[in-house]
């Protein structure tokens, strides 16, 4: 048990170590070698092309101003300067949203520590019950802050019940706000977007079958005959995971004549060359640049003849079809009603963006759905139960004596003590970690098995997975001894009201734990995030082995989004412990409110410096933050009325009963109220949007516009690309635009069909090859690699 | 405990009992003058106008004809003769399905039954455990052939747990087969239904209050907006309290002209007189039809100018509205849809039959009805546990001194040792006789409050309340000793793994228990049923005191419903007896089936003959049927793994841990199966009757038909009947049809329209005073009848 001192150390050392994170970070982010790691955002959205460079070959890779070293913290007052409409426009409402949780965290603990400092901790210490125990061992000095420290029968205890009371109307008025300020915020992002693809287009599943007649032809007479006026086209889903192999090896073949051109560009007087063998390794060595450009050649025959049959063949269409309409209330009016009598057929929902679709899932029939979804749920209790028995089982193979069975010639090594020492330390602990670091890939696995369509849905599935598991093993597991499946024991043997009762006694002792953990997790944690000392080193490392092209370069600097399935998670953690300690033991309230804080200007830095989000969900993900906040209320008032009924406070406990029901009624309340905006759109604004469509834009051609939106992303593939470009070239009509929205979407140029005449592809790629590569050559390559950067972002997608 | 003798001797009283009821129905029946209890349908679907006579004066009281009395069984068979879509057009679909419950319990039980019977008995008295412990006190015969006689650690569990597995599966395949038919019998029946106005129609609730606007301009407003091309036209709801007063005023006079007009007709030489004072019991003398004729005609003037303030002032018109579309895909689309960007305005739902609606709640407030639900969700939760108390407080005072306190004149009665000993005995047992009389109606009372806006939703969610009031205190109570309160403490004080131990050790010992409770309630109680001894009782009652016009004869011969909220919570009671002794002690299956079989052939027989179901919401209670029976079957489950825990059956319990799991994934599979067909409209559906509707009668004035649907009941009063008539009177286009379908729905031919111009009545009314009485005693009396009956029908709807 820690005293006041130990955690003051604690803090210090935690502070000295954020601090020194900070400072490595103000040093390394202005080395224009660093740029690409620290600002990649810049360099997608366009805006930055090239590191700052202050003269030299060796102002290339370090920084030789050194004024900017004296304003190395200035990245704060910065990351604040950009207001919350321009980060919307900037990296998206769901980042913008995001955000917000960390100001909201500041909101609600701001007042409810002031308040609880000032008046609770008074309080405590006034009674002073552990200062007569003089129990050393047991007590620590944190302990006589919180309600521990309260005499037993104490009529004080009315002056905790009422804090709950209060604290909990605050809480739920901030979230009410909250949810009323994000939901409307949700709307106006959905009704200032332009026109997009989603808008107009539901994703149908579970199309039935019909004997002599293919998918497409049913969707089509479907969707004629039950939405007559509204119905536009619709894109067939193809199952094409031979293609996308086939794809994936062009691309590399691509990039190795790019490295090759690039090669023989720089030193003209040498033409690169390779052998013909596996990996280049042995046989006959041929010119490089004529080698790849003929298996190039030889695999677009094949690719095209793959697709050909995809194309043609109807059983690579998958009973999934995106159906479009001719107005947004067409799509409203699909997506949320029941189409046909047998519910399991012909299930309409909203098409989730082109780029957020997971096609992997798409033909999951129902009854499959169904079971994937049991047994996930079943899979993800024993994960959070007993997952402790398989790495049990993995640590006591992984003994020394194994080790020495498996590889004897190793024994003189381990048999020496302190290698012996070090690995009976270090190995059973290792089987944790790595679990522990995979435990979200393992999640995000679980996710995709259940089904969901959307990789935005597949994180927050996923992000409420971690959650549990971070509330049982990290909550509950560091309050109640004994691993996850022993509380599962004695959850089910004991009386329900002992568990609470339980649970509550031992909350106020582990405060001084928490706050260690909030130290470590939260503040470091957090600092070591800004410095990205991962991404760094493995951008260094690519660049120095892998990075041939621009392509890759590019690839390389690819920062991801914010991490949603982890990073909500462990912040509604944080919430969690500041709503059951802000009764209990008030002084826990600053560390958390100093977390906040931190992490809001950090995250606002990385969001508007790092993050490229992949998909734009509109923060569909605050619904689960709202709901997880209000389960935290519940739980903190569930385990007080624990800690008070062992505190025998009988005349004072029966009145926090009342709680939890009118927390459980504020949380309906707001499902009503809010929710829908999150799940579905009202046909008010589908009209609205339509209206004013019509009024500015009359003679758009949607149905072109729509073709090929949600076509399987791998056929977006180099040929198009190319293609576009030859076009461009011809007509001088466009030139490719670099704002990243039109980037990152399948842009409407693509005016190719396949359903048309898949062959027309071939005849221009064979008349024209010369032709593309010259235009290839003769493009600034920078915009070309953007293409392929978008390119290679679908296949991402599609590989997620 | 009672011996297999005992049981056998129990069985035959109540067989007998059973058929002394049925030996009196018989008789009773073929009693001209019982004709109108026993057969009451026939006559409000106008198939019989009087009872059969066999001559004479005395032939028309008392059946004369001796051969009927030798087929007094008759009734059986004739009830079977009735084939389902007879009984469908006969009775309608709620009736109809209601039968296919006692069948799916004889499909269910029947094999079972047979099984368990020849397999498990055998299985449990071979072993002979208790044979051997010969504890006669605590064990009873019944005892040996349930699974009580197995020695514990037997292998024999294996046997149970094999078959619960099987029954399980077989009841799940029962379930899944008639969730199948009867969803699709929903289908068919909305299918086949002609032109309703509920088709086009959608309740629309919390119409926002705009200044400067009535509730009509916004509806207006918002979907010629919204729904452009398909919205037709509405209907505002009224406040019309007062209104309906003054209705129900004018019905009694309009009574009592009636009925001394048909003196005067009697007795054409003497016109009937009565006081002008209260109760007409003094003050001057007057002529009767005189003083009645002039008395309507006061009050339809103040009736005429309440109206004309109700439809001018727009205070009275609440923010709710009958929205009509043109087409029923309109009418899908927006009730299945959000309409607007706050999801608690505008709020969509399917209108209910013009029947079923329960006007009073249709002004709700959305926050309101938040908060109605926790009210009565509490209420009921104290309700069902409880209960106890407010009557143990009424049995408290009830005793023989507060009696001798209020009434001392008692005391020498009471003090009379017979009198004192029955009064002590009745007394106590009077409060909860009372309480348990009334339980129905407190819940139909508490539905109410939780804002439910159509007749049949009230009948199903008071039979889900009592569903969970029969569950603890009949099921629950009846295994485990001690009041509900006692049992809720207890549940709450055990660990969650006790339970079902401690209540599934006490399930084999009250067998004889549940055997006897199924002879008494289920035998004797449907052949109760069948006598009609109470509504016998009351028509000869009313038929002798209070009838004195055909109307009156018409409202005491009304036979109401199926009374779904008491009885369908019984039959799942017998279900969940079934399910749960149907591995334990399978010797109470044959009784089950017994009652089924029986039950069937009394209910048949008078939904044939007897009952006349006020609305039709097309067998909508089935989900929850289905649902209860699933949640019987996770019960069952749960029991046996908690007796054979206590069995120490440590190494077959485990197996059944799967059960529950899979139970609970056929009832998810179910409910997204076929739930969506008691709760949508499919567009696929609705298009196709549109298309069908449009080549079959093009030429249709939808708007004029919907119009009146929903006009508040009250509106269709006598006046527009008469008017009707009067208007077929001149045209001599129409002749009022005697189907019930038209007489029980608001005719189409209702032109008025009190939108327009609600003063025409008025003159309507005054001009032809007379010309309308002259119809109303030209006209044949049965059918003037017929229509007040329709209108009367209204007025008890909404008094329900």
């Amino acid at each position: 048990m820690a005293s006041l001192a130990d955690i003051g150390v604690s803090a210090l050392i935690n502070i000295l170590g954020a601090f020194a994170f900070l400072l490595a970070f103000a040093l390394l982010r202005i080395q224009p070698i660093n740029d690409r790691v620290y600002f990649p955002k810049w360099y997608i959205s366009g805006k930055r092309t090239s590191p700052r460079n202050w003269g030299g070959v060796v102002g290339k890779f370090v920084n030789l101003n050194l004024k900017t070293y004296l304003t190395f913290l200035n990245w704060m007052p910065q990351a604040l300067k950009m207001s919350e409409s321009e980060i919307i426009s900037h990296a998206g409402l769901d980042s913008a949203v995001f955000l917000r949780i960390y100001i909201l965290g500041l909101k609600i603990f701001g007042p409810i520590a002031i308040a609880a400092l000032l008046l609770l901790i008074p309080v405590n210490v006034s009674d002073g019950t552990l200062f007569f125990l003089r129990r050393d061992l047991v007590v620590s000095e944190i302990d006589k802050l919180s309600i521990s420290n309260v005499r037993p029968k104490s009529y004080k205890f009315f002056v905790h019940i009422s804090m709950e009371y209060l604290f909990t109307f605050w809480v739920c008025y901030m979230l009410y706000k909250e949810y009323d300020r994000v939901a409307s915020m949700r709307l106006n992002f959905l009704a200032s977007q332009g026109r997009r693809a989603e808008q107009f287009t539901v994703l149908v599943r579970n199309v039935p079958h019909v004997s002599g007649r293919s998918i497409s032809d049913s969707v089509e007479t479907f969707f004629q005959k039950n939405h007559p006026d509204r119905y536009l086209c619709h894109q067939a889903v193809y199952d094409a995971n031979k293609f996308a192999k086939l794809v994936r090896k062009r691309n590399r073949l691509q990039n190795w004549l790019d490295y090759n051109q690039l090669k023989f560009e720089r030193h003209p007087d040498k033409r690169p060359t390779r052998k013909r063998g596996f990996l280049g390794l042995w046989g006959e060595r041929v010119d490089s640049i004529d080698y790849y450009k003929e298996q190039i050649k030889d695999l677009d025959k094949t690719l095209t003849m793959e697709r050909q049959k995809i194309l043609k063949d109807s059983k690579s269409v998958t009973p999934a079809a995106f159906v479009s309409f001719n107005s947004r209330w067409g799509a409203a009016v699909c997506a949320q009603t029941q189409q046909s009598k047998n519910p399991t057929l012909w299930l309409t929902s909203w098409a989730p963006e082109p780029h957020d679709v997971y096609w992997k899932n798409l033909a999951i029939p129902f009854v499959s759905l169904s079971i994937r979804k049991l047994v996930i749920s079943l899979s993800v209790f024993a994960l959070v139960f007993f997952y402790m028995i398989p790495i049990a089982f993995v640590q006591s193979l992984a003994n020394l004596e194994g080790l020495e069975k498996v590889a004897p010639f190793l024994r003189p090594l381990i048999e020496w003590s302190f290698v012996k020492s070090f690995l009976q330390g270090f190995l059973p602990g290792l089987a944790l970690k790595i679990f522990l670091y995979v435990l979200p890939k393992i999640l995000m696995v679980m996710s995709k098995i259940e089904g969901h369509v959307a990789i935005s849905q597949l994180e927050r599935r996923t992000a409420a997975k971690y959650y549990y598991f971070m509330l049982v093993n990290v909550f509950l597991g560091s309050i109640v001894t004994g691993t996850a499946f022993q509380q599962l024991h004695a959850f089910v043997h004991q009386p329900p009201a002992q568990i609470p009762r339980n649970i509550g006694v031992s909350i106020p002792m582990k405060a001084t734990f928490f706050i260690t953990y909030i130290m470590v997790d939260g503040w470091a944690g957090i600092a070591g995030e800004i410095l990205r000392l991962k991404p760094l080193v493995i951008f260094h490392l690519k660049n120095m082995f892998i990075v041939k092209t621009e392509r890759d370069l590019e690839k390389a600097m690819d920062p991801g989004g914010v991490d949603f399935p982890e990073t909500l998670p462990s912040l509604q953690l944080y919430f969690l412990l500041g709503i059951v300690y802000m009764v209990v033991t008030p002084i826990l309230l600053p560390f958390i409110l100093v977390f906040f804080a931190f992490a809001y200007f950090v995250y606002r830095h990385q969001v508007i410096n790092v993050y490229n989000q992949q998909y734009e969900s509109a923060a569909a993900f605050w619904p689960h933050v709202h709901g997880r906040i209000v389960a935290s209320l519940l739980i903190s008032q569930l385990l007080l009325m624990g800690l008070l009924s062992t505190k025998k406070a009988a005349n004072s406990t029966p009145l926090l009963v009342v709680l939890p029901v009118l927390t459980l009624t504020f949380h309906k309340y707001c499902k009503n109220r809010f929710e829908p905006a999150f799940r579905k759109y009202p046909l008010e604004e589908a009209m609205l949007k339509d209206t004013q469509d019509r009024a500015s834009e009359s003679d758009v051609d949607l149905k072109s516009y729509l073709a090929d939106a949600y076509l399987h992303p791998i056929f977006h593939s180099f040929e198009e690309v190319e293609l576009v470009e030859v076009k461009v070239d011809k007509n001088q009509a466009h030139v490719p635009s670099s704002s990243p929205s039109e980037l990152s979407s399948p842009s409407p140029q693509h005016t190719y069909h396949h359903e048309d005449d898949p062959s027309h592809i071939v005849q221009h790629y064979e008349v024209e090859p010369n032709h593309t590569m010259y235009h290839y050559e003769a493009q600034s390559p920078s915009n070309i690699y953007r293409y392929e950067y978008a390119a290679e972002q679908h296949y991402q997608y599609y590989h997620y």
